[in-house]
């Protein structure tokens, strides 16, 4: 396979965006990471998005927003895993340019949640549960990412204190970042103070519904050096893995067992360990999510990360800043998008372009994305050589 | 890039299946293609669906399938390109594996179209087409093909006979596959004799909404003949290509010119040409789009398929048959699978295994898939050398 790099980054403001569709905002991102790339045609595209068809009511986004590109010919092509669209678009992406089948790819992630009609979207989100197993029977990821923290409290001690600490901290961030959607102090309290949503998770440990777009551009590392003026950001290890769809299909809910088998991977294709990685964007959906992804990660022996939170070491300046962009819960996140604006996160950081939130001299990052409850789960490493 | 071969392939049965679930279909078509491939593990799933969300209320759809085979610590990712679904799965398949990412890839597409609740199928599909500037003025797929036919008739003298033959050979070939949805005998006057649905095309002209699951099972070459016993299919080309969302944004209403593109790309890789057919599976979803998609293919200059398809060169025993199968008109057209149904069809010809619809000593095939009115398409050669 060729080395790959990401030449251009690009992310729109999230937020309630009601005077941009879906579409507007995926040509906003895309032509943003093309002129920071300075490249003019594209031979692939790949679009992340969970559900047009049930949010819009439009399927087949890769043929529109090539078409809205003025790229009608290329190769479109939708890719969905929940939560992990933009993460699995990304991959998908990655894998055009290793295997010579493309050699300028253009990544999108997008979602337009806000502006919808006749649906509901937590319903929305809860296609990416079981259905059968689990949707049908009431339940939607507040309750059953409220099930895993309940199983992380039980096993390792976890405090709703410690929980409440992540969301103050990515909110903390999220001030720093002009693009995120709630860039507003909250302190611990704060959080544990906003209404119950399902306990233990309280309104403000909730990643909000969210519009935008993020976009990538991708060349071999080769053409990398002549095509762009940036500092060339490599992939160093693209990985993806999975787990139950249904949490009741699992030995452990205090775990992430498909986010602990991308890391895996992608620590052996990178040929580094946990130690390597200076920033990371965590799939913070809920503030468990982030806790558990980071002991998956081998940041933190598991029941370890939410002293590690409230110590401040995954804050900026500690050291390992996890969600320097505010993560879901400050950033916002439009579903499909966030994958894509994970690793726009991470490439800003490594070029040293972060601003008030740079992680300073940071040569390597990671991004971890999941869908539902972590059954698609996406992991890329990147670097600066 | 490695070569790349399909070893495994199988389909359901296609039509109004009131006892099988999306998932179970799903995993009927996948466990039969795993054992034709006599393997007992994969290491990434690709799934073309087009909308479980709006059809079943279910995405994540690659998560699911892989849970459902207990397979689901593998990377399970769903592709969408409106009917081309199928097809791009098989191309993103045939990536992960010509890429190295991958030694053993299960392709599978499905889609759940006739038991669904608050929804109509028609305008499901309708998603296909650009919301904003097509469907939501009231035009759905037979009224887009209708004026395609119209264009087609106004510049070649293309007859609505002629049109109507397509579908009596489609369902002609539909009778000798135990697959089939409507394995019935019809006449041209009997489709020309069928409720008139946009002008030109009837009822009869039309495929027809399915349920149904088809699946594919692909390994480096190199691997393939340790693997299986069965012969081994090489995809010589797999091509993709586009061209605009909305039908008004084109130069002309009476090509195709995105297939013409994915079928020149498929040629330059098999290092072939049209002559090298010997039968082909192309997407009928209405009797023109065969017509206009077997002359951008390069099988006849524009405007001289309906005179082949009269003269019986595309029927079995022809110079070219095509859509052995029955096509989408007659097999049927659950259309996430269509496009992966469509190579299985080539796979089972090429095996020397298509029974009474055997096309004699064929050693080269041919799928053509599309989304929309074409804005994607695919086209695969599939080989035995």
């Amino acid at each position: 396979m060729r080395d790959v790099a990401i030449v251009g980054a690009a992310i729109t403001k999230f937020g309630e965006l009601w005077q941009q569709s879906l579409r507007a905002l995926a040509v906003e991102a895309s032509l943003a990471a093309l002129k920071d790339a300075g490249v003019d045609h594209v031979d692939a595209l790949y679009v992340g998005a969970m559900s047009g068809g049930l949010l819009v009511g439009q399927e087949h986004l890769g043929a529109l927003l090539a078409d809205a590109l003025g790229q009608s010919h290329i190769a479109a092509t939708r890719v969905e895993g929940a939560c992990a669209s933009g993460g699995l678009a990304l991959r998908q992406g990655f894998l055009a340019v290793a295997s010579g089948a493309a050699e300028v790819v253009l990544v999108t992630g997008v979602e337009k949640m806000t502006d919808v009609d006749g649906v509901v979207a937590t319903d929305v989100l809860a296609t990416a549960a079981d259905q059968e197993w689990e949707a049908m029977h009431g339940v939607t990821f507040p309750g059953l990412y409220a099930m895993m923290a309940r199983a992380h409290m039980q096993r390792f001690g976890t405090s709703a204190r410690a929980l409440a600490s992540v969301a103050a901290k990515n909110h903390a961030h999220g001030i720093k970042n002009p693009q995120a959607q709630f860039a507003l102090r909250l302190t611990a309290d704060d959080v544990l103070s906003s209404a119950m949503v399902a306990d233990p998770l309280h309104a403000l440990e909730c990643a909000p519904i969210s519009d935008g777009a993020a976009a990538l551009v991708l060349v071999p590392a080769t053409k990398a050096m002549q095509l762009s003026k940036r500092l060339v950001v490599h992939i160093a290890a693209s990985a993806q893995a999975g787990d139950t769809m249904m949490l009741a299909g699992r030995a452990s809910l205090s775990e992430l067992a498909g986010v602990a088998r991308a890391g895996a991977l992608a620590y052996q294709q990178a040929g580094k360990g946990p130690t390597d990685i200076a920033v990371c964007e965590v799939h913070d959906c809920f503030t468990i999510a982030e806790i558990m992804a980071t002991e998956a990660l081998g940041f933190f022996e598991p029941g370890q990360a939410a002293a590690a939170v409230e110590a401040g070491v995954t804050s900026l300046g500690g050291r390992l800043p996890i969600n320097t962009s505010g993560g879901l819960k400050a950033r916002g996140h439009p579903v499909g998008a966030t994958g894509v604006a994970q690793a726009v996160e991470i490439v800003t950081q490594l070029r040293g372009e972060a601003g008030a939130r740079q992680v300073a001299g940071a040569r390597v990052g990671m991004t971890q994305n999941m869908g539902g409850t972590g059954a698609t789960a996406v992991v890329h490493i990147l670097e600066v050589r």
